[in-house]
C-alpha cells in the first residue's frame, strides 16, 4: 500500500516526505552558476506533481519511465505545490505495486476475470469455446489482458481499463441478443476479442504508450493475426465460422476513417459496433462529468467543449437534482 | 377479410376474379385504332400487380389513390402476370379494410399498443407519466399512431411501423437502462416520443407520402410543437425536465446531416441516439435478406449492394448453416 | 455617463483612478508570505485591463460577472498596463449604465428600433403584419430585443448587436424584392424573426454567454417554439402561412451542418438564407479591418489567417489608397 | 419567322408540314430488307420531337448539327408524335433565324445590351470605365456576348444567358452598393466580367457544347487571361487594381470544390460570390417550378427533387393561392 | 485455339457457325403457346453476343458459368446480330483453353512470370529474397497469380491482370528506387505483395466475382494473413522487418476510406502508394482511350464523364496528332 | 564567407563576437526606470538566436528584415544562449552573402541550373523547346528561379528550394517516361513550369513570406499569365500544345481543394500530379526525420504527429539499423 498520494500533497505541506513515484519526465537543466539541476515530473495512481533536485550529485541512477523511491520537501511555487528532492534512487519491482503509480480501474480484476469466463462458459458453440479458452487460459496473454488499458488516452486509459470495457461491453451485448435473433456466441465472441489486439499495440508501465508494431499496424490488423494463430491450432474450427469471427473485429469500428476497412456486413457486427462505440461515449461522459467537477465547475453546469465528442455535455441527474433544489 | 391476394395469383392463372385493390397509378392511354384504353398499377398488402382495362366505356369514376372493386382475367404477358379488367368502380369506406390493401406489420397492434402502455405505467416519474399519458390518451393521436408507417419507404415502412419500431426500441431501451445508471424514465419517453412528429409529417392511406408540413418542417420539428402544446398543459411540469425532454428528442438523429440541430449532449440522448440507429439497422437487415431470397438468390449468399447502408449483407444464420451442409 | 474609459488608461498612467467597472474575472491567489490577494479582469465597452488588489481585508463583497465602483492607481508591469486597486465594491444596478460597461452597438437604438417598425407598418399582408407586432409590442421582448448581442463572439457580438444585424438585413432585403418577384412581407418576416430566439439562447449582462436552453435546443428551435406561441394567439392566421414562416426561420442557416434540419425550398428562404449569411460576413470583415489595425498591421495590407472565414482578408480601399500614394 | 413549332406540333397530327429543324441528332440503321433508314432527333427553340425518313436516296447531305429544311407527316408511334420525313436537305446560313431553333432568352437582347452599357457609362472610375469599354466595344467579343448560353445546360442555359444572368446579377450588386460601403465600379465589373471566359469555355449552335479549351481550363482561367489582354493594352492600369479585378474574377465561385483556386479575401469579392450564386438559385427555381408544371403536377405541390439543388422546391405564391381558394 | 471469335461473327452472317462459347447468362422463357426456349448470352474473350434456342428438348444440361459447344445459325435481329443455336453441350475442361473465353493480358504470360523472377533474383537482402521465393515457388499459388485478375472491373479486369499490374508496377518502383535513397527490396516486396490477397478474394472463371471471404475480409487482410503464414516458415526473418512488409502491404491504399487502417509511415510505402495508384490511373486511361474509339467518338475528342476517376479525359497524341492535320 | 554560424553560438560562450545577421524580430521595450532597449531576433542560414542591447542611443538605424553587423557578448539566460549586443548597424548589400544569412539548398546551384538546362536541350519539339529557352533565358527570371524557395515553410523552403524540387522532378519525369508511353517533352514542360507563378507569389529576403498578388491570385494563375507571356512571343507556337501546358500547370495540384480548378485529364498531368506530390512527401519525410533527431529522439523511433501528413512518421533505415544491433 502506497502511503502518501500525490493527491494527498497539500496536507504535507512545508514537510517532509518519504514515498515510491513514477517519473514521467527527467530533464537536466544549468543552473546560472553551470552546474547541473534535475527538472523532473513524478507520477502516481492520483495525478502528476513537478519536482526540482539540486544537488544531483548524490542521486542514484534513474531515468524516465522508472519508478524511485525519494525523500523531498512538499513546497509551493508559483502557487504550485513541488517537491524539492533531497533523496532519489531507482526502486526494485519488489518494492511497489505498479497499481498504485499508474491510473487504474476501480474494479476488482479478479472479479472481473471471473465474470469474463462465466459468460464463456456458458457458450453453446463448441468451435467459439475453444477459441476464447484459448485465449483465456493462455498464461501471457490472460496476465497482459488483466492489466492492459483500453487507450492511451481517452475512455478507458487505466490499468485493467481493456478489461473493464470488455466485461461491461459483453454485458450490454448479452441484453442485446436477448432482444434480436442473433447468434449470441458469436456476438459475445466479438465483444471479448474486438480489442485485443492492443494487448500488442499498447505498452504499459509508469506510462501509456504504443509500440511500433502498434503504430504500424493496429490493434485491428494485431488482433486478426492473434485470432488466426489461435484457429490454426483448432483443426476442426469451421472455416466459414473463422471468416465471420474475422469479419466481426475487423468491421467493429464501423467506419473506413476509423480504421476498419470493411463495414458490419453481418448482424451480429452490427450490433457490437454499435454497442462498443456507445459504451466508449458512456464511459467517456463520465470521465467528463468527473473532470468538469474537478475544474471547479458545478456538477450540474455544461462542460466546456470535449473534443472527443466535438460537443459539450451535460449531468441529467446533477441537472436535474439543482434545479430542485 | 380480403379474399384473393396479389401475391396468390399464380393460382388463379387463366381465371376468372373478384376482388378490392387500392390503384397505385392509373394512365390513359391510346391504341392504334385511336381509342383509348386504361394502363393500371393495383396493389394490396401481398405486392403490386399491372391491369389493363380495354374498353373503358362502362368503367365507373375512380383514380389514382382509390381503393377499386373490380373483376377481371388473370393471364401472362412478356412472362408477368397481369389482370385483363373486365369491370370496375370505387369502392366505398366500408367495403375494404385498409390493412389489406397496404403493407403492415405482422405483430397485433392491440398487443403492442398494451405493450407501450405498460411500459408508461411503470414510470415513476409523475411529470413524465403525465405527458405521456397526454399523448396516448388522446384519442386522435393514438389512432394515428397505432396505424403511421415509420417512413415512406426503407425500415418500418408499413401500417403499425411506427408502434412496432417503437416498442422494439423502447425494450432495448429498458435493457440499456438496466445495465447503465440513467433517467430510466427519461430514456423511455425519449424513445415513445422520438419520432412522434411522423404523425404528421407522412399521410398514409393506400400509399405513404409526406405531408407538405412534413417536407418543409420534418418530424423532429414537428414533434418538439407537439411536446411543446402538451406540456403547456401540464401546469407543473419542471421547465428543467422540459429542455431535456426536448433535447433528446431533437438529437435523437444525431447529426447535423442527418436534420438534428444538436447533438446529443446527455447520457439518455447518448443512448437513444446508438439504440435507436441500431434498431432501425437491424430492421433493415431483415427486410434486406427477405428481399435476397425473394429475387432469387441462395439465402446464404452475400446480398447485392445495400444502398441505404453502402454496402452488401450477408445473413449469418442462413450462411453458417449453408457451411454445414 | 462612465467617466473612464479603459482604451483611454494610458493618459492616467501613474495617476489614481476612480470608476465602474465589469469584474470579467476574479481569482483568489496566495502571495509567498501566505496571505491572500485579488487578480481581477476588468471590462468596460471600450476593452479590458488587467488588475491586483493586494490587501483584499477592507474589499467589499464582489463576484466575477458584478460591476463594481474602484480606486487605484494605473502602473505598467511588463509593458502592459494595470490598475492596483486600493479601494472596491459592487456598484448598484442604478449607478451605472450597462451600455458603459460591455460592448455595444454604435448605432443609436432607439433609431433602429424605429427603422424596424416602419418597415413592419409597411406590410401589406394583415396576418404577417399581426405577428410582428405581437412579437414588437410584447415589452419584455422589445427590451430584450434591444439590447441582446446577435452572438456570444464573432459577429455583432455587442449590446444592440441583434437589433444592429437584423436592421441590416431587413434593409438589404427590401432591396432584393424590389429586383425578384417575391413574397416581400413574408421574406421581411423572416428577416425579422430569423434570429429572435437568441433572446432565449444567449444570455448577456456584464458578459455574454449562452444559456442551458440555449445549448440544448438552439435558438432555432428555441424561435420556432416562440413563433407558434404567438401564432395560437392570433386565431385567423393561415396554416399555410404558419408552414412558410417556420421554414424560412427553420432553414436560414442553408445547410445542415450550421444546424438547420431543413434547406431553404421556397424563394424566400433560399434569399434568407444568402442575404443573411452575406451581412454576417460584411460585418466580419469590417470588424477584422479593424482588428488588424489595432494590431498594429497598415490598414492596407492582407490580415492573418480569419479562423472564422478560414482565410486572410484585405481591406479594398486601404489597399488602394496605399498604392496610390 | 419560323412558322411551325415543335411545341405546336399536335395540331398538324395527321397533316403534311414544311420546316426549318436543327439536327440534333442522327443515325443511319438498317431495316428488316437490309436496306438504310435515318433515325433523326430534331430540334427547335420549343423542344425536340423524332423523326424516322425510310427512303434515304433523295436525302440531301446533312449531319448532326445542322439545321434543315424538310417536309413530312405529322403521325403518332407509340403514343408519342413523331415526322415521317419526306424530303430534307440543309438549310443555309440566310433561310433561318438560329433564335427559333435552340431555346433562347425570353427578353429583348438589344434592351439588355443597352442596359448593360448604361451601367457601365456611370462608372467613376476611369481605369475600369477603360477595361469594360475595351470588352464591350469589341465586335466579335459584343457579337458573342449578346448570344452565348450561361451554361451548357443547368439554369440560364439559353441563348442571350449569359447577358440576361449578368443584367440581372449587376441590378441585385448596384442595390448591394448602395446598402454596404463598397467600391461600387469594381463590385459591377466584377458582376459583368466574371464569366466571360464561358464566351470562349461554352460553343452554342444548334446545340451547347464546351470547347476543348473549356473543358481543360475553364472559364475562369480563360476569363483571367482575357482580362490579361485587355488590360496589358490599357498602359496606365494601375497594377494593384488589375490583382483585385483579377481576384473577384477568380474567386467568385467561392469554394475551393466549385472551382475557385482562391476564396473571396475582399468585400466585393464576398458580395460577388454570394449574389452571383443568390441569382443562379433564384432563376434555378423559376425553371423547376415551370417543369414542374410541365411535368402536371399542381404548381403549389412540392416539387420533385431538383438535384442540382439537392433538395425539392415549392413555389410560394401558387402554394398560398392555392391554400385560400 | 479458337476458330470463331464473337467480335468477328459478322463476317457468318446468315451463315452456320460451330464454336465453343462461355455462358455469361441463362434464362427459361415461354413462347406464347406455352412452350419453353432458352434465352442465352454467351461471350468469349472478344465480346458477348445474344443468342435463343427455340427447341430446347435436345439440349444437354448446362448452366450459367459454364463452357459450352454449340452449332447455329447467325442472324440479325433488331439490327443486332444473334445466334439461333440448334445444338449445344456443356463442354469439358480439355476441350478449351479459359484465355480464348474470357478477356485477357495481351501480354505474355510466361514472359511477365520471368521478369517477376528476375526482379526476385537480384534481390541482395536474403530474407526478403527468400520470403518472396516462398510465395513464387509455391505452385498452386503460382499458378494462382499467372490467371488472376487485377479487379473483378475497373482496371486490368482481365486474365492475367494482376501479374501485368504487378509487372508494370514494380518496374516503375526500380526506377524510383534509382532516384530516391531506399530500401530497394522492401519497396519492390510491397510492389509483389500488396496484391496477393486478390488470389483468394477473387474468383475467376468464365466470369470475375468476389468470394464471400473476400468482400468480408477484403484482400488487404486477407494478404496479410499470406504474409504472416510464409513468414512464420522462415525462423530467422527479423521482426522488424516483418512489421515493415506488413505495414507497406496494409497502407498501399493511401487513404483510410479506401480501406487501408494505416496511412503509410515510411518512404517505401509513401512510394509504393503513390507508384500503384498511378499506374492503375495509367491503365485506366488507357481504357478509356480505347473505349472512347469504341464508342464511335474521335481519338482526339473529349471521352465522355469517365466515373471513376471522376472527370472526361483526353488523348494526348490523338489530340495533337488531330490539331497538325 | 561567414565566419560565425549561430548554430555554433555554444563555443563562443561568455566571449564577445563580431559578425553579420539576419533581423527576423525587432521590439523596443521598457525597463523599469523607463529607459527602453531592443529585444531582437537574429537569424542566418543555420538558425535563430535572441538578442537583447540595453543602450539603444547608439545604435544606427536598422529595421526587422534588415541585415545587420553588430559586436557582442554572447551568454546564457534561462538556460538558452542569447547576444548582448553592443554596436549594431545595417549592413550594405556589398558586404554580406543572402545564402549565409538565409537557409539555402545544400546542392549547388549551377550543377542544378546546368542539369535544368541539360534536360531542355535534349527536347525533341521544338516549340516546347523555344518556349522553356524563353523562361531559362530571360535574366531576371533565371536569377529569381536560381533564389526562389519552394514554399513559405513545409518543404523545400530554402533558397534554392524550388530550383532543387524542379531538377529532383524533373528526374523521376524522365524516368516515367521511359515507362509510360506519354509526350515526355509535355511532361518536362509541366515539370519545370509547374511552380513558375512562385517566382511571384512568394518574397524572399531575410525571411520568406507571400506578396499580396501571390495571396489573392496563387501560383497557378500567376503561373499561367507567365506562361500565356511567354507563348504570345512566339508567334508559330501551336494553339492546342498552348491549352495542354497550361492544363498540366493547372491540374498539378490533383484536387479542387488544393487549388487546382481543373482535374489532370491527360496521361502527363495525371503522371506530373502525382510524381509532385509524391517528390514534395519524400523531402517532407526527410525534414522530418531530421526534426526528429534534432528534437531529440531517436533516428529509428517513430516520430511525433507531422501535421503535414496527418501522421508520424518512421526512418526506415534507422529503425532497421536499430533493430539489427
Amino acid at each position: 500500500m502506497k502511503e502518501i498520494n500525490i493527491a494527498d500533497l497539500a496536507q504535507y505541506e512545508n514537510q517532509a516526505i518519504t514515498g515510491f513515484f513514477a517519473v514521467s519526465g527527467k530533464q537536466v537543466r544549468s543552473k546560472k552558476d553551470g552546474s547541473r539541476y534535475f527538472s523532473l515530473i513524478l507520477a502516481d495512481r492520483t495525478g502528476q506533481v513537478d519536482a526540482v533536485m539540486w544537488e544531483t550529485d548524490g542521486a542514484g541512477d534513474f531515468a524516465a519511465g522508472d519508478v524511485v523511491k525519494l525523500r523531498g520537501q512538499v513546497c509551493r511555487y508559483k502557487e504550485k505545490l513541488q517537491i524539492n528532492v533531497e533523496r532519489i534512487r531507482a526502486a526494485t519491482r519488489e518494492e511497489f505495486d505498479l497499481g498504485d503509480l499508474v491510473p487504474h480501474t476501480e474494479r476488482n480484476i479478479d472479479e472481473l476475470w471471473a465474470e469474463l469466463n462465466a459468460h464463456v462458459d456458458s457458450f453453446t458453440d463448441p468451435h467459439l469455446k475453444a477459441l476464447l479458452r484459448a485465449f483465456l487460459d493462455d498464461p501471457a496473454l490472460a496476465a497482459a489482458f488483466k492489466e492492459a488499458p483500453a487507450a492511451k488516452s481517452m475512455h478507458h486509459a487505466w490499468i485493467g481499463g481493456l478489461l473493464e470495457h470488455v466485461v461491461s461491453l459483453v454485458g450490454i451485448c448479452e441484453l442485446a441478443a436477448k432482444h434480436y435473433a442473433v447468434h449470441r456466441d458469436l456476438l459475445l465472441t466479438g465483444a471479448i476479442l474486438h480489442d485485443i489486439g492492443k494487448l500488442e499495440e499498447l505498452r504499459w508501465g509508469t506510462s501509456f504508450d504504443y509500440t511500433v508494431e502498434g503504430q504500424l499496424l493496429g490493434h485491428i490488423t494485431i488482433g486478426i493475426g492473434m485470432i488466426e494463430k489461435k484457429i490454426a491450432a483448432l483443426p476442426d474450427f469451421p472455416p466459414a465460422l473463422r471468416v465471420l469471427v474475422e469479419h466481426v473485429v475487423l468491421s467493429h469500428h464501423g467506419k473506413y476513417e476509423f480504421g476498419s476497412p470493411k463495414l458490419p456486413m453481418i448482424p451480429e457486427a452490427v450490433l457490437l459496433h454499435y454497442l462498443d462505440d456507445m459504451d466508449a461515449k458512456m464511459q467517456t461522459m463520465q470521465n467528463e462529468f468527473g473532470r468538469n467537477v474537478a475544474a471547479g465547475r458545478a456538477a450540474g453546469e455544461v462542460t466546456e467543449w470535449v473534443r472527443s465528442m466535438e460537443r459539450p455535455l451535460l449531468n441529467t441527474a446533477a441537472f436535474l437534482g439543482k434545479d430542485k433544489s
